[in-house]
């Protein structure tokens, strides 16, 4: 079992924002100096920047900052944005859809994961220390 | 986040096993009445054979059934079996592991994920009246 892609980058994105001073950052920057794919990291901007964990600006001087300090943003939250269809197993197809229950336990079990991480911000996400707080939005 | 095919597999089967009296079956006939992959079922069988949740036996009336009655085989066990590597995401190459603490949080949610597997046997998956005693191991 594995987090998608999108939340890793996601992740990544956030943790790389609040452990350099919040500074507006061009996504290609952040995506070469963390060895993402930029065009991957890109879209996942657009998606954070939509949900409103993120400032974008386009143009010279632009690129993104978290638009709230990293005590505020709930990881549960991120999760949300970048996992929306958090289905363990695909059930469409099963032939045993009449005899199971085992949806009710994923439900059960997915439930108590994301308990967690709505528990957690950005920064519980980072080592004491290695957080600056968040530019003003200009 | 999905479980892996492996898990998917597995749950498929031992709930097959149970739902149809535990009776003795090839794995090719079980592969073939869930439209699953032959090959892939056969290596899972292996797989839960080696760990005593299965009684495997070759040549002609053969097949696997339940080494214990549904009540006995606890799903966090299965999941162990199958995802015995189940790191949420992948930290090596990262550039962020000297500030980062999101494993943490990550091992959190996984054991908070895996208690409810813990809590819950092969005969909770299972809508009540369907499940049947184990046959007897020959």
């Amino acid at each position: 079992m594995q987090l998608t892609r999108h939340t890793d980058y996601a992740l990544r994105l956030l943790i790389h924002l609040a452990c350099n001073g919040n500074q507006r950052t061009p996504v290609a920057v952040i995506a070469r100096d963390q060895q993402l794919s930029r065009t991957h990291l890109l879209k996942i901007a657009n998606d954070l920047s939509n949900a409103g964990l993120l400032d974008a600006q386009r143009g010279r001087g632009g690129g993104v900052c978290l638009a709230r300090p990293p005590e505020e943003i709930v990881l549960g939250e991120v999760i949300r944005i970048t996992e929306p269809h958090c289905e363990l197993v695909d059930c469409s197809g099963c032939r045993l859809r009449r005899d199971c229950t085992l949806p009710g336990v994923l439900d059960q079990a997915m439930a108590a994961f994301m308990a967690v991480f709505t528990r957690h911000t950005l920064a519980d996400a980072i080592r004491p220390g290695r957080i600056m707080a968040p530019a003003r939005a200009a």
